[in-house]
């Protein structure tokens, strides 16, 4: 056939076969965000709608990805660990990449309209990473580290906004003002001078989001068994404390039995994710689950 | 500070830096396009629309990544040429690898409601792969089999849906009886039993589109110096004509020198891609281009 | 500098640094020895010297890499096991493949006429690979598969070779009498036909060679501190007695302290290697360790 | 069977294989040759039969592995060019490095005794790496990029041992006097210093020794068709002129015809390498062909 004289250029592809046991972490960065979110108006320090535009896009590639664990965003960058033992794709590097990155950049651009009120001015953009890390340890402090960065960011762009929008300080003069300070600093400025306490502030903003796989029950559901949710935290995940509530995490996993230790019923399933839907639904939510759920 | 802790994470990252001095091909595949076609009511066997959006998703790409020097795309899938001595993002393979697949991905969604009619039902999610072709007789190679592969699934798909939709046999039927024939006995079967002469149909479907970098001469274009744009071609690239005409192709790179061999004033610039400046070009356009121009 | 214009071709070489925090186990082949050990006469099924030449040349290679904690050799091959942590080379692969690669072969031949009566008809020739481990168990498991391989062999080869060299089997006979033959059935054979209990074969040719660095007591050490060598091992390390018994190989390795958890008085020094040492040295040691000791 | 519960561990093998098209490059390099060198009294600047021995290594491994069409060789490295067709050992990256560098290593300890009169004093060691280059211009300046660090190195070496020997200086005033200074100096400082003209030092000195496949007539030879051998040159490569009479390196392959273009009565085969045999071929042999044969 016409094909066969060309066919041996498909001998060029080579193999990208990931190590077997090894947790596989897949992040995704913004690539511009910096002038993509001012082109589209996002809230300073922190644009609640459009980190709720990630959170939802990361939930549609973990609906579909059934191997991924756990996923943390924050910002304009969110990691998708994949089990140990997973076998999707046959574990090909470029599959797996290729796929989380396209699913969610496609839905980051189906969701957009459902939370922003702007249109998207252009097509947004994404590059993605493949890490691997040997040991549950490891993982642990990947986790840690992007959750630390939020920490320090979200402190620092706090402070900074607050004494331009509110104080009137040029950008310089607040980059000057916190230059060199520390964490307490921070935090004594914005009490002392704007009445904030930084505790208080919202948990995605300070946390991060935390979308894990738990059963979830709801209000018709009377068997009490509930159903398979993506849910939302934003808790501290540096703690060990989080580890021991969430063991189905680091757990061995036993397919079809990905339930939470304990039916946790106050969490809903991010399907209801529409502002409208949401606009109901946070009349009834206690404050630190008001993220995006 | 806090994140130092955690920094060490960071070394777990591998360089991925693609060899120097080699074609990179980028491939991208819709993920289970069978399935979304039939969601959308793509026509059969071509939906003009539908390679439209994946046409125009490519033309975004070649505007952001100037280093693409030819894409070329077929049914559900594109091909991305980097000139060998592309320097982009230094040459890492995961980066050159996501930002092409995400931002064909959004631009893909962005582009959709220009050319279809139904909305889109769900996100589209597509693969990407890197393979890399040391000469350029490999290239070529490369690309043949993509034209070849497109010419022998066409020929098969036109009888095929013509014995289903014309002539009324089931899907299996149609199978059956186009089972062992040559591409002889299918073009022999379109005339005899339809009337068609195979390469009188549009050659889009019959060859693909091939995306490229040309100066442009526009109506308004007075100094007749033309500016850059994307033009689509549906020509055989199999044969060495091809690469006699636009000999730019493999080139030497020479950075801002990247104009067509000889002007080309029919062709026109991509930007014109919505339905309706489609509907008013394609009055004006002879046939072999009217593809997507 | 005459230089400069060439020295591009440098950033052709590509980074294989090894992911952290895995087993880097390095195995080295013998090319050919099939014909390496008909030439040079080895003895059948087992020829102890050339075992001795394989020991001595991988003692050789723990002696200079100090971050190999655990060699395991049986028939052609050995092991190589270097600790999870170790930042030897950078942990660039190519160069923890060929320094181990390229010191054991240069060792093999240095050592062979201490072992061999017949001189070297021709340089041997090994190859070696890079495996990666990341947990303890993949370890244990790589080398129990090791060890897995030589009993199957070994049984089957000292079966194969009594009926050949004792019973006068042509190998087409010796093979067909052994073929869909169990462990037992072969135990058995060699019991009722010539009167061994497999069991009680040497250690090193039914169990392989383990090599460890141990702190070891030799007779004028008065101080009872003994000093660190490599000693082999002909021991079961399947059974997780092993990894009780020698909990330094898996443990978190602190520099400087790779003592035996127990003192070990009647291990010697590998030093002692050369036939004669070695003929002396035979007559003092018990039965179990007369393997390269 | 007992090994099958642990020999998923073959799994955790990674595919390596080369892309195709491509010129592979081996280069090996001594392991702490400095040292290696004044242990075994290397006369200086230029050991005549140290470097032999890497010679007549290279030559073995070019015996042994049919694919590589050139080797370049100088101080204690080895370069050995694969062709780009090759398909040994399925072009396996690992197979390949460690094949060429195990064989090159045993080869240099059993060469040894042939050239050198001190005994080894401890067995030596090489590490090697894969280089890969796509066009036959990279693989050309590749080779000029070694040949020119010869030539900058043998320059200086020659001017420092000189100074050090004849002249008296210690190690450090001949550095000084050294330093800062171009070719020109340091070859008019051998000039009016010690009445040496550089250009007629050996050749293998100022050029390194390339080994090549050529047919080759030795005098009982009468049917003039020659054998084929490796033979040795110490000519500059840098210069088209090597590639115009050389044509069969970058030439396509056709197995079997790695004839020379011209027929070279002069050359003689390398198995010709003893001292002894040496001794008697020098006496007949032009100058610039003393090198090696």
């Amino acid at each position: 056939m016409a094909c066969s004289r060309y066919e041996y250029v498909k001998t060029y592809e080579q193999d990208d076969t990931i190590l077997p046991n090894v947790w596989i972490v897949i992040r995704i960065d913004g690539k511009k965000f910096h002038k993509f979110s001012k082109t589209h108006n996002f809230e300073k320090p922190n644009d609640e709608n459009a980190l709720n535009v990630m959170n939802a896009a990361a939930t549609a590639v973990m609906q579909e990805f059934r191997d991924v664990v756990l996923a943390y965003g924050q910002s304009d960058e969110y990691s998708f660990v994949f089990r140990k033992e997973t076998a999707a794709f046959k574990r090909r590097s470029a599959k797996l990449l290729t796929y989380v990155t396209s699913l969610f950049s496609t839905s980051y651009v189906m969701q957009w309209s459902k939370w922003m009120c702007l249109p998207l001015a252009y097509a947004p953009c994404f590059d993605g990473r493949v890490v691997l890390y040997p040991s549950d340890e490891n993982l642990r402090d990947y986790l840690s580290w992007r959750q630390a960065d939020v920490h320090v960011n979200n402190l620092y762009n706090t402070a900074f906004w607050k004494l331009v929008l509110d104080s009137g300080l040029s950008n310089q003069k607040a980059e000057e003002r916190l230059r060199g300070t520390f964490s307490a600093d921070k935090n004594e400025l914005l009490f002392q001078e704007f009445g904030i306490n930084y505790n208080n502030l919202p948990a995605m903003y300070r946390k991060g989001t935390i979308l894990l796989r738990k059963r979830v029950i709801s209000d018709g559901d009377n068997d009490q068994k509930g159903r398979q949710a993506i849910v939302p935290l934003h808790e501290d995940l540096i703690s060990s404390h989080f580890w021991k509530v969430h063991t189905e995490i680091l757990g061995k996993y036993v397919p079809g039995t990905y339930t939470a230790p304990e039916i946790m019923p106050r969490l809903v399933d991010l399907q209801l994710n529409t502002k409208q839907e949401k606009g109901d639904y946070e009349k009834k939510q206690p404050e630190n689950l008001a993220g995006i759920s």
